[in-house]
């Protein structure tokens, strides 16, 4: 395998996988501990598709990790291939699920001024937006990564 | 350059890049002709997104029948890596328009029952849901086309 800044088994790729975790996890956290969350569908899928991302980040940091403690590469053709449909998969839904939540908190903030009445107390939209920026940061990390495991695959093969 | 399904400069490329055009076109059309879409700034930015994709299809769809007429691979790496920014940039934006737009359809048609209330006549719900099926479909192609751009910059470099 190549070696590239953000490739598996590296320490750039498992600050990557963390970076992921860690915001993905965010965004759950915090769209969780807002009230009327589960009054949209959108947010719904929101915590369920970063839930996911979460599952799938911390499973390839550990085997960073792994890979780091025993100083070899685990990783070769057939393996990557596997894990690059699943980043793809995972960054599509993420975007997904990110892009579908704004749209949603669009129409609350700009369209409707329903974050803006004395509804306040039902709805945290400052913790759904903050929620919302942290699922669109896990995503970028993770389409970061996706590139670079294509790239790597594409240019073995 | 290899020869590819769908790459650039091929019957295959020329009709991913059609089916592009068509679906977007179609999109903005059912979008644009339905009332009340700009009640909802998702609606308005995926109709900006569709459009941005139509233009973007349409110019490396010509670009792909002057190639066919010339019958010579008018195509470079820097030219094909140039068009898979721009690829990859245009099928992002789409996929946040097109979910933008879904998670907004989900809120009216599954949260609030908004659609299913007298409010028909100002919210043409079912044209809504066709026009975000139209830019899924788009979006999913631009997608194939701009995989297989990306695999064919990564093979040769």
């Amino acid at each position: 395998m190549k070696e590239l800044f953000g490739s598996p088994g590296r320490k750039s790729g498992l600050i990557l996988r963390i970076g992921q975790c860690v915001f993905a996890a965010a965004s759950i956290g915090v769209m969780a501990s807002a009230s009327g969350f589960s009054t949209s569908t959108a947010f719904c899928y929101l915590i369920a598709s970063m839930g996911l991302q979460v599952l799938w980040s911390l499973g390839l940091a550990c085997l960073d990790i792994h890979a780091l403690r025993l100083n070899k590469d685990i990783y070769n053709h057939i393996v990557v291939s596997l894990f690059v449909v699943g980043d793809w998969v995972t960054a599509t839904l993420s975007l997904a699920a990110a892009s579908s939540s704004a749209g949603v908190m669009l129409l609350f903030t700009k369209d409707t001024n329903l974050c803006s009445l004395d509804l306040q107390t039902r709805f945290s939209c400052r913790m759904f937006q903050i929620s919302i920026a942290f699922a669109f940061a896990s995503w970028f990390l993770l389409a970061v990564s996706s590139y670079i495991m294509f790239w790597l695959v594409a240019s073995v093969s």
